[in-house]
């Protein structure tokens, strides 16, 4: 961690193209770092001059007498490997590489360069095109942003330069208070998952808030994020299919998918934020209140439409609002006129003034059943909005809780110094009803995953040798895809319950297996080059006799030959026939930056119509699995629709963290996983069908193979 | 519409309660008025006051000596009907009754007796319960609320009195402009349908903005806001379950479904605002540009990470960005350095100054393939957001087109400045993308509303006589439910298919009407007391001979007896059998505030697990119909999913827009209609199965009659 002190809290900075030109970034780069009050030491580089804004310039990095902990990188690209190797040369911690001209219009390769070279020296990189770094505690603005952030606890993270020197200004209208502002860039070196671990051991930081396009090193992300003691929300901008695009071609970072990244903040603990006012209203939240630690969000007000419109809010964003007890309302009316309401939400009605929010406040705080307050405050003729906040201010002193509160202040001027006097004594303000809602649930989401946190993942005892040999095998033989006797071996292997079955290589073995398993049964085909099994007449089921069974084997057979008169046919594989239940589907697919990743949904319309599926990065707990089921929307068909007995969903949770402990074990070997469908039933469940595709980078050479020793 | 003139733009306004304490809501009414500006002639009332605030003071209401337009009457609710009948025979047009303690606090008595006397007076009520009126271009405050709001071209009329006063200081912040700031209270007299409809007549008004907790005569809300040829955006409060609970016991209105008011928005051209900031944003946007003609949004941004949470936006919000023609790429391309961006979302880069901006907007604009723009920009310490806003308003106004522009800034006090130049130059202005899009998303709304204007029902040729003599016999037999063969009767009349179907009084019947219908038939139990028929073993399907019809014939009469042996029997529904086909559901509930409705949705797990359904308002066309169809999740379902032809939609939308037609024609009678399976084919569709249930108070007493008159 030493070098990102240094990187982040460095003795001293050199800005290596300090130009004299008042227009030129590196200019500015110094200027802002002399104005913002930097107390370290500051040495400009700049070849062609002695001095720039009144420092003495060194003409190299080489020059400079001290050590420099940082240095500002801010000459064209094609110079930057050669600054880099004086640095190094030099001993320069990191390097803050402000320069634009790398992988962001193609050119990888220079960008590589630079990374190697500054390995080579032990120095690390934030950037290249970064706008730079800023230090509230430090009063250091190393960047090209002209000013520091307002002053406070959150350390903002930003993949957009633009975006960042934009947020910077606005901080100061939203009073969201920032420890530091890092422009992260294109990542050649730290990444967000460094930069979190990084924040996570920082003193001056109490939140963690990123505007992410798109994540280098998935796993680094979600482990630092898991790990992180403090609250982590992030914007991810490009959820939308479009939108997704343009980030990728923006960034030059893969985009992803958005239900994969959404998979990675439930398991990193990290609360999403829906846009960027979301972002800066939630990172508010986190910074100056504790976590929600249960589900009772108590709503007190002088208006009651606002109370209705945090009602709706409340139910959007996943916090109910429900009956308070009769206890506490008891308590509440105490503080307002006989027409009053000690409902939640308790309107205090318009007449109430400063005495009845202090009271109601105070008492609903240190009352038990409270877990969270938002108040809510409508501007009126006769009260002073600044006294109001004086009062909450007390209140939530005087109860001594460690509860988080939340205000809305919906008004003009008046209200909106008050707000900012409330911001400025720890209590988030916002200028809308919702916005104050939204931000409670954010807490309640964090108490959410605090809860939670212990449930770790504990590899199941599972025969991997075996999955070992298939795939050896496989491999061997130049397949790229299971043949369905093998992916089911692999699942049965990790403990996922298969049908009974066995491939036949003619009609007697047909028939005997079918006995040994016991009638009806299912024949399908098996061959690596025939996928879609049943377009090609491959697949016969309800077969209930020695009769039907040999019929269906030639049949088979023949459609087979008809199909594709090339492929390679294995056999025909005898199945135990699975009895009516729910289908559903568990899939796998290796994404490019998280790694394994195992998808849940309800088969049919849910997936097809509805893409009603859930993913989670594997490799994942049980219990994790079952939050997964209870997301998605047709959670209600398991529970028991229609009349039907409920479903066995501790199985599904079961085998799909069983099967998130097979692709993590086989990452580098499985490209795909696709079990379609997985009978769901009210006592256990069974994997019908199964396909599971390799890797083909790791395939040598298809060549094909003899039955015997292939199929 | 005189007597609305009269209170909205009255010559002289008397205050009834004009009290000497500066506290008094009477006396702070009389000093706003004053304050305010207001020209006409203003008339306090108080019985023992001489003079008030410096104007002489009437003792009462008749010794006043001009005409009084319009009473605010701030006197006790329990003196309210004397002051009435006072200003009646005065001859006052209009009273402003502020004074609560009416229908919100369960004196409805007291209201209905105001209303009464003012009725006999031709006066027309706004409240009770209101804070009043303002309007901004006769400087009138004649409100209790501070001041004036922010002036400007939008009508804006609150149900809440603590959030109108709070919206009015508000309104000073954000820059929205406001012609008229009404309070409308309890509606015991006007409600928004009357306001819709003045102020759509007003000529300062542009856009009307409504804050709803529950309406007053829907009917008259829906035609009024149809009519209305100035766009109406609308806040409901109270869309969640609970929200809805608390708007009812905070207003004593019904608030209804939050689906049907969904669709009274519609089928209203109300665009609908997702919470109190958008409604201030939409406000905005409708009140200073034209709507958007089309799909085509065109996005101009400095900053790729803006560009990207725009786009996100504009999917979520309904107008998905599209690629831009190749030649308004070549366009844009000029405005940029090389390294920008020429496709949608355009990216002028960091680099852009006014130049770009400017040159890229005209061009933009005046390219026929945009139909709205969102302009985007982050601030950046090289360019002045001053200067970029009139280079923005220049483009804008030297473009001379007549389509919608919508500006995002991002930054600080500098940019908030320049984005308030802008609102007052006429370009909204927002501190976030996603607010200027979710803006340019209301104008698009606003748009295809236009767009489909003029598509208006026109009623079916039917037997209306038919249904008459089937519900008039129901109701001499005093049933409230219709039996099956009389609902399909009824549906036969309205031109709804249904199967081929007739009662079977004995075994003999039973086979001469299957034989007539040919088989397979399904038979079922009729009678009005089992309405559960199937739970009773009243229903068998797939009956395929004469044996079968027999033996079925007597089972379900067996079953029958057994299950309620006092339940009068009609006999057996034998009908033809349905072919397999898609299942849906087409329904009607009788809606206290809006009347009979029209619900549409897929059966099974689609309506019960997912609650996929859509509403609209009785009755409509079958375009109307048409959008209802498309608008639910399973429409993919009904297009053509898993290998399916697509289903007849074009049926489903004829028979849900005959079924508007019936319920409506029948308000009075009807309570709610249950078609549960209608199943839909490649071509055409079945109503299989129906239940009409009648309105309960017009039944006057249940006398069974003998099975030939009322079987």
């Amino acid at each position: 961690m030493d070098s990102l002190d240094a990187i982040f809290k460095p003795k001293s900075v050199a800005i290596v193209g300090a130009s004299r030109d008042p227009k030129a970034i590196g200019h500015q780069c110094l200027q802002n770092l002399i104005k913002s009050g930097y107390q370290g030491k500051i040495y400009p580089v700049n070849p062609k001059a002695d001095e720039v804004a009144g420092l003495k310039c060194y003409h190299s990095i080489m020059e400079v007498p001290d050590e420099v902990d940082i240095a500002l990188i801010v000459v064209p690209a094609k110079y930057v490997p050669a600054v880099t190797e004086e640095c190094g040369k030099k001993g320069v911690k990191g390097l803050v590489i402000i320069a634009s001209g790398f992988s962001e219009v193609g050119r990888e390769d220079l960008e590589r360069e630079v990374v190697e070279i500054a390995r080579k020296y032990g120095m690390r990189i934030l950037g290249p095109n970064v706008v730079g770094i800023m230090n509230n505690p430090l009063k250091m603005n190393a960047s090209f942003a002209p000013y520091l952030p307002y002053p406070g606890k959150a350390a903002l993270i930003s993949q957009s330069g633009a975006l960042l020197i934009a947020m910077d200004a606005r901080t100061w209208i939203d009073k969201v208070g920032i420890s530091h502002m890092i422009s992260i860039g294109n990542m050649a070196d730290l990444n967000f998952g460094d930069l979190i671990e990084y924040f996570n051991g920082d003193e001056d930081t109490k939140v963690i808030s990123l505007y992410i396009e798109g994540v280098k090193d998935g796993r680094k992300f979600l482990n630092s994020a898991k790990n992180s003691k403090k609250p982590i929300v992030a914007l991810k901008a490009g959820v939308s299919k479009r939108g997704a695009a343009a980030a990728a071609s923006h960034t030059g970072s893969l985009a992803g998918s958005t239900k994969i990244y959404e998979a990675a903040f439930k398991q990193g603990h990290i609360v999403q934020a829906e846009n960027l006012n979301a972002l800066f209203d939630e990172t508010m939240a986190l910074a100056l209140q504790p976590p929600m630690r249960g589900d009772n969000l108590l709503i007190i007000t002088n208006g009651g439409g606002v109370g209705v419109l945090a009602t709706d809010a409340a139910e959007k964003y996943g916090v109910p609002i429900k009956d308070a007890p009769d206890d506490l309302k008891l308590l509440m009316f105490r503080h307002m006129p006989e027409f009053g309401n000690p409902k939640n939400p308790v309107d205090l009605t318009g007449m109430a003034d400063r005495e009845q929010y202090e009271g109601s406040i105070r008492d609903a705080l240190k009352h038990e059943w409270v877990h969270g307050l938002v108040v809510l405050y409508c501007e009126t003729s006769f009260t002073d909005p600044q006294n109001i906040a004086e009062g909450i201010y007390k209140a939530y002193k005087d109860s001594g809780v460690n509860k988080p509160i939340a205000v809305s202040f919906v008004g003009g001027e008046r209200s909106v110094k008050a707000g900012q006097w409330l911001i400025e004594h720890g209590i988030p303000y916002y200028s809308s009803p919702h916005a104050a809602v939204r931000a409670m649930s954010a807490l309640r989401i964090y108490g959410r995953y605090l809860e939670k946190a212990s449930k770790e993942f504990v590899p199941y005892k599972v025969n991997k040798k075996k999955v070992e040999a298939i795939l050896g095998k496989a491999r061997a033989c130049g397949k790229s895809v299971l043949t369905e006797p093998e992916a089911k071996e692999v699942f049965a292997a990790y403990g996922l319950p298969v049908p009974k079955g066995k491939l036949a290589k003619n009609e007697d073995d047909a028939v005997k297996i079918a006995r040994s398993i016991g009638y009806p049964v299912v024949m399908k085909i098996v061959s690596p080059q025939i996928i879609h099994k049943s377009d090609a007449g491959g697949v016969k089921v309800n077969i209930k006799s020695d009769d039907e069974a040999r019929k269906a084997f030639r049949e088979i057979m023949e459609n087979a030959e008809r199909y594709d008169p090339h492929a390679e046919i294995m056999g025909v594989y005898v199945q135990e026939m699975a009895p009516w239940g729910t289908e559903t589907i568990i899939g796998s697919v290796n994404d490019p930056q998280f790694g394994p990743t195992v998808m849940f949904g309800l088969g049919g319309i849910f997936v097809e119509i509805l893409k009603d599926v859930t993913f989670r990065i594997a490799p994942f707990s049980k219990d994790e699995a079952l939050d997964m089921v209870k997301e998605i929307r047709g959670y209600g068909i398991l529970k028991g629709a229609r009349g039907e007995k409920p479903r066995d969903i501790e199985a599904i949770a079961d085998a799909v963290s069983r099967l998130s402990q097979l692709v993590w074990d086989f990452r580098n070997e499985i490209k795909e996983v696709d079990a379609n469908p997985v009978i769901v039933y009210e006592k256990g469940l069974s994997v019908v069908d199964a396909r599971i595709i390799l890797k083909t980078e790791k395939v040598t050479k298809v060549t094909p193979k003899p039955l015997d020793k292939c199929g």
